[in-house]
């Protein structure tokens, strides 16, 4: 066994009294700042647990002073050493050391530097950036973030579903996709599965049979477009969480909507304190107060019809968007979202009936013939941040629209889910990395996901 | 919003006394079974939200008998009624039913039946069959167990890591992957990323570079094997859990093996008694004495040299295997791992020490330069269910190995790793679809998989 050491975050959630009861400690992790006066020497250590450091404090009447005043930034260590509370400081304690141990040294070409480096460089180092403060706090955040996630659906009696990433479907029967293949010789494409195979734009489909058996479900995995957008909300893999309702409609839907979103921020500024207090600092100050913001507001719910009709009033005050041709049935811009929710609510909407040429297939007619029972959910800072809907649940009209694509045929399934014991269903989709974004203030997809995938970028 | 029902794990959860209080509650699920007697009707309604049933009564004298009397096997449902105790019978209340409605009729060709159907016919269903009591039991316990697999890590401090699925590595160095394509007509495999991309094997690799930034790390996702192996235990897309702890050693890896699957062992017990009691009487007699068996043991340790002198002690008595030629330096096969943790142990065994010729080119060398710090978790009934290593921190040493084998180029960064602060450290790999089934009983991978792919097998 590997000497047992106390973690960072232990340190900090025991009392002072009782640490300095403590013969001794031992602590390990990685260098990030060392320095010395000539009598003492000073190491901020970070062991990964928490997103603080612990102050390590050597001198120069100890037999490793000139040895450890040599250890580089980035090295890993290891001190043995006793607590003592620094009621002056402006951290409540440091480790006065008593041995000092170099597990591993850092050559010197390393990339990274004790100064601030710019993201774009940091993309370069991806499998390092981890390393510090910024993708230190992100990577946490995302990894509470996700259990959040799995919290809130487990707790509500969720079943979680892995459903397939290869597929011979594509969800939304629009987008490019991957092609997967075995790189044989003769049928290099339908060798492996006797059929061409690619890789899931969204599990929505296929989990919608498992809420026909379990009520509530929910998928949470990774999605992949092949689109080569290069805009810092695009990526090519990415994670998505897709729940699915039965016997509930588009009310039931947006209610558990609010609760979830609600449910995920409240999680992280609850066990990310230290984490959201840097986001807050330096890199986007107000998010905090933003995400409390949302907490604290009713979502308003607003018809897509009305929200066309605040747009127009917008554009004929004077307000400037790139695009100011506002008509019903056009596909709102970013701008114009964050307008109604921004401008004019002030906090978070469901946007709701949407004309049913701008959405989904599988999205249920409303009565007026025009649109479909189809939301999204706006923030303040962001524009939509969830889409869902009500799914079609009858049969004929279903078909009918299917056949109309083209895009019956392989999804027959689906299709008789709406004969078999089907009911009204209703489910939504987040983003899970753009949600990370939200949260943290972080404005580009790449530095939310620990190894990126983008258009030409594939390094690791 | 829909009508508000309460779920059948409610009404169970809720004691008898406060349900005869209420007036009257709605239920809403799917008929599993429909008889009458021509004076009474009894429905077993499934609702999804446990695996328990709850039985509907309704009666001659009520206006709906003859139309309720109809109501097809499958078929989605509404009742109101009030609960009554009935303390003869089985089951401790039944709802007698004051309103019915039919939310969701089942049309004549619906494949399932009352009856039992064979697992081979249900995997063609694969849509249908998480209706079946079965598949209801395995695919909570599934969802239930990826929960216990976030628990158990996240208490622990682990950081969850979503490694890319995508990828220019092929960690083992080995293995068949599927090649990603965009089907471009210039360059359909570098088109997108301008190179050459893969199906991810193993997040391993990648998830390294992320302990030496957080200590404890772990990803669990998705991960594909191309190859055709048309057995009860290989799919090509699977589950993984990998963790990776920095300054741990082998020791500390089998602590944390040992304490991760009891864990997990635990929890299934506790969270899913009906589902585990379903599967002990009709899947597997005794898994749960199994379970517990596990759970009672402490797992022993023993180095591969030891297996070798136990395995050729048994051929010497005249135990047949079906591959009897046993020396040092082979891969054992099932039935040898069996045998030391059947037969000779009783019980869950750590293999440790393996010859390095039969290892990942990543695993630490040990003094004796002819074996690894790897380790192998057998278990009764299954043989090896985890494996694990203690990885190669010496540059040099690792540098060497990666040379002869050719792969350096790409994973530099992954040799980096030992050039920058490197440390101590372990992991372990377990594959979750072959925990779900050693768990559940259940002995084909493809009936523990919402939609299993398999060669040849990619109907949805």
């Amino acid at each position: 066994m590997q000497k047992k050491a106390i973690s960072v975050k232990e340190l900090y959630a025991t009392p002072i009294e009782e640490l300095e009861k403590l013969e001794s400690v031992t602590v390990q992790g990685w260098i990030r700042t060392n320095r010395n006066s000539g009598n003492v020497g000073f190491i901020h250590l970070h062991d990964g647990t928490c997103f603080k450091n612990i102050q390590v404090v050597y001198t120069a009447d100890s037999p490793f002073f000139e040895e450890v005043s040599k250890y580089p930034f980035g090295a890993a260590v290891r001190f043995d050493g006793k607590v003592v509370a620094t009621p002056t400081l402006q951290q409540p304690f440091e480790i006065q050391s008593t041995s000092a141990e170099l597990l591993g040294g850092v050559d010197s070409d390393y990339p990274l530097q004790k100064k601030k480096t710019s993201f774009e460089f940091l993309r370069e180092e991806a499998y390092l950036r981890p390393r510090t403060n910024t993708f230190d706090a992100v990577f946490r955040v995302r990894s509470v973030l996700a259990m959040a996630v799995h919290q809130f659906f487990q707790d509500r009696g969720f079943v979680y579903v892995h459903t397939p990433e290869i597929t011979g479907n594509d969800a939304e029967g629009a987008g490019s996709v991957f092609t997967i293949t075995t790189d044989s010789k003769d049928n290099p494409y339908t060798d492996f599965y006797g059929r061409r195979a690619s890789l899931t734009v969204s599990g929505q489909l296929h989990v919608e049979a498992f809420a026909m058996a379990f009520k509530d479900v929910y998928t949470f995995g990774p999605t992949f477009r092949a689109e080569k957008s290069n805009t810092t909300r695009h990526a090519s893999e990415f994670w998505m969480i897709e729940p699915e309702l039965a016997f509930a409609d588009l009310d039931d839907d947006m209610e558990c909507i609010e609760a979830c979103i609600k449910y995920c921020i409240e999680y992280i500024l609850t066990h990310c304190p230290d984490e959201m207090d840097f986001f807050n600092k330096w890199i986007d100050k107000g998010v905090i107060e933003k995400l409390k913001k949302v907490l604290a507001s009713d979502f308003r719910k607003m018809e897509y019809t009305e929200g066309i009709e605040i747009l127009k009033k917008a554009v004929a005050g004077g307000h400037k968007f790139q695009n100011n041709n506002i008509y019903w049935g056009m596909d709102l811009q970013s701008e114009h979202e964050r307008y109604i929710t921004e401008e004019f609510v002030g906090g978070p909407v469901f946007l709701y009936n949407y004309p049913k040429e701008i959405k989904a297939f599988y999205m249920r007619e409303n009565d007026d013939g025009k649109t479909v029972a189809a939301v999204d959910l706006l923030v303040p800072g962001e524009g939509e941040i969830v889409g869902g809907s009500q799914r079609e649940e009858r049969y004929d009209i279903l078909k009918t629209k299917m056949d109309a694509l083209g895009n019956t045929e392989g999804l027959e399934w689906y299709l008789n889910l709406r004969k078999y014991g089907g009911c009204i269903h209703s489910g939504f989709g987040i983003g899970f990395d753009r949600l990370l974004m939200y949260i943290t203030g972080i404005n580009n997809i790449r530095d939310t996901e620990p190894y990126p995938r983008t258009a030409n970028a594939l390094k690791y």
